[in-house]
């Protein structure tokens, strides 16, 4: 009995010692430190969590190669330093430096930075939400290396250099793939031979997960639409784009699959093809898979397209108004291949609240969204022009008596990550 | 002038013999042999174009190989001999043996076979229509075979084979890309380099075009649209599948690509899949291209999905009803994957007037039409479950007040080769 009231005080402790630590954590001005870590590169963002403001952000670049460093202090000019980055260790020491600086710092020292979220590209099956990071985390994120073996190595060496360098600072991990992790079944099996699954987890995952949740959050908050009754589609379009359908507040399907290069024509990835291209080509060009997957993610999409002019979608506007045959046509794919996810995705749904466009050229390009929206008269929705006429703005383009509303909001991953962070630690 | 005069006259007695031959054929009882002639095998019926009744059909087994002939007079029991084929020619003597057999051949002689139809399976860019076959022709179907290695040889057999033992008798080639031309750029580029078009070809071409164009246009006529109006996808759904989008009688997409492994999950085929997974599983199971392509092609689609147990739809919904997993996956990736291209087709043509299901599962599997229209509410479809319950008939499976027409047509492919060859005849 005296066992029983003994464990029954800690319990009590512990939760008063809790419920203390969140209180704490409501009153804390929290700084939060984003961190982007790719295998040469890592860009950063310090932000405080309570006014959501930028404190300082930047990037560095060569890592391993010869090193440079860009620091900006919001208000401030940008600071470019080139300085030796021998590894990741040599890199993120000066990005804390610089943070800390008496001159130019964003905050004054060390103590100030509360936690570190750290973006992670596939987070596998095994996450489906972000976590604060632990041994077994990392050991977990390892696992998923098979499927990005560019990304997550990277991602991780990031995190074990930020726990050096910042002991007792707790980490997050804010994974590309979580948010997608609600689709079902029907959505991320592939047709092939159910033992790549079972063995291999081949499946679909999706990426931009980050940026999906957040947009289509907010989709359902500016737009007013009922949370727990709502239909999405958000188009990320940026360099990398993914269309993704969301059911209140659930991914329930995405382009992206396995990796990054499935779905919509991006700017140098091909998106999806007939899979037998990859052999027909292989043999005119004397290519193995490796030779190809470098054609299908570096050389395709609008930058093939185009005939090598441009991956920028502005650049293939300009030159389709010049009357470049190959530029025009490569703006047509990319925005019918979009309307015909769209449309896809509306059945997946069986109908569609609203249609949310995000990221580089989904908040910007106007023509781009003018196209798709042609496309789903049917739908009933109707086009304001003039509103479609802003760029990167969050703002509704569809007309007030458009059945279905169509909106641009724009991502902020990084923002997304502090959420996610401050809303674990 | 006079020169000139006797041109004119010769100009006068070609068109009135022209006049005079169509006059004769219209009148004529045409009989039209139509082959399908694959690299061991060979399909055939003879069909009366008038009444369009089945005078005999049968097919070659194991060309090269033994040899078997089945033969079948209409209204009569099969026949089936054993006999050694060892090439095309022995094949096709032995069909119009059988033929003009005196017990059960269904005609008296050969000059009872007016005109021969071939299905030809890649037409390239070249061929938007039937043609009636020359050398010219011929020579351009052979500059097809690249994209077609394995069908359009075969098929160039059938055509000399049949030039050689039935000479005079006219040949049309009718081809399962022609109906497909029509598209638009936007529907048949890929997201790759432009230059693999230009130089080799590569882009969609679609195949089952004599069905999509039979269906379609049966489509039109059953269900009273207007055909300068109307908006129809036709979702062709057997051991191979494809889907097509049909504006005014003219295709503008379909599933199917550079070959037919794209589009829908299929028998054993993917249809679409990440083509980076290509990559990631070769390495896993140490394949090369061509191992993966025969994985994609022959153990994938329903077959993969259920584990290996059948790529037959009827074993599957059997195993699914058992309570086998994996088949009942295999069924809703099937018709999800149906369903979010008819909802691209719809927003690609903005909007539809009628959605036709044929072909063995769209004409018989009850289940997978049901599925199917459950995703497309939204478009005011509604379905009548008392006329789905049929399987391979003509009928209508909306109900009245359905905004869209729902409909089961079985398709013909003999008959349509038949109707285009009397058709150039």
């Amino acid at each position: 009995m005296k066992g029983k009231a003994d464990r029954n005080i800690r319990r009590l402790v512990s939760g008063l010692w809790t419920v203390f630590e969140i209180c704490c954590r409501q009153n804390m001005k929290m700084n939060v430190l984003v961190i982007n870590c790719g295998s040469s590169s890592l860009k950063y963002q310090l932000i405080n969590s309570d006014s959501e403001a930028v404190l300082a952000k930047g990037l560095c670049e060569r890592i391993g190669i010869d090193g440079r460093l860009v620091y900006q202090k919001t208000g401030c000019d940008k600071e470019i330093t080139e300085a030796a980055m021998p590894t990741h260790k040599e890199a993120i020491q000066m990005v804390l430096d610089a943070l800390t600086n008496d001159k130019t710092g964003a905050i004054g020292s060390l103590k100030e930075v509360n936690a570190v979220g750290h973006r992670v590209v596939h987070g596998g099956e095994k996450f489906a939400k972000s976590v604060v990071i632990t041994d077994e985390v990392i050991s977990a994120v390892e696992e998923c290396n098979d499927l990005a073996p560019l990304h997550n190595p990277a991602n991780l060496i990031g995190i074990r250099v930020c726990s050096e360098l910042m002991p007792g600072v707790p980490q997050v991990a804010v994974f590309d793939t979580a948010f997608h992790q609600t689709m079902p079944a029907k959505a991320y099996l592939y047709g092939l031979p159910i033992e790549y699954y079972k063995n291999y987890k081949v499946r679909r995952y999706g990426f931009h997960g980050t940026s999906h949740s957040f947009v289509s959050k907010r989709a359902v908050e500016f737009l007013g639409l009922d949370k727990d009754n709502s239909k999405v589609i958000v188009c990320h379009l940026g360099n990398g784009s993914s269309i993704s359908a969301v059911v209140n507040g659930e991914c329930v399907d995405t382009t992206m699959g396995l990796t990054p290069l499935e779905g919509v024509v991006m700017g140098t990835r091909s998106g999806n093809i007939d899979p037998a291209i990859m052999e027909f080509i292989a043999k005119k060009e004397n290519l193995d898979i490796a030779g190809m997957m470098n054609v299908l993610n570096k050389k395709s999409g609008l930058l093939g397209l185009s005939g090598g002019l441009s991956s920028d979608f502005r650049d293939l506007n300009d030159a389709a108004q010049s009357g470049n045959e190959d530029a025009a046509n490569a703006i047509d794919v990319l925005c019918y291949g979009i309307a015909k996810f769209v449309g896809g995705y509306v059945a997946a749904m069986n109908g569609v609240d609203a249609i949310v466009f995000t990221a580089g050229i989904g908040e910007n390009a106007i023509p781009v969204r003018e196209k798709v929206v042609s496309y789903l008269g049917y739908l009933g929705v109707t086009l304001d022009k003039e509103a479609n006429g802003v760029r990167g703005e969050e703002i509704v383009i569809s007309t007030p008596d458009s059945k279905v509303k169509v909106a641009v909001i724009p991502t902020n991953e990084e923002l997304a990550i502090c959420r996610e962070t401050v809303a674990l630690v």
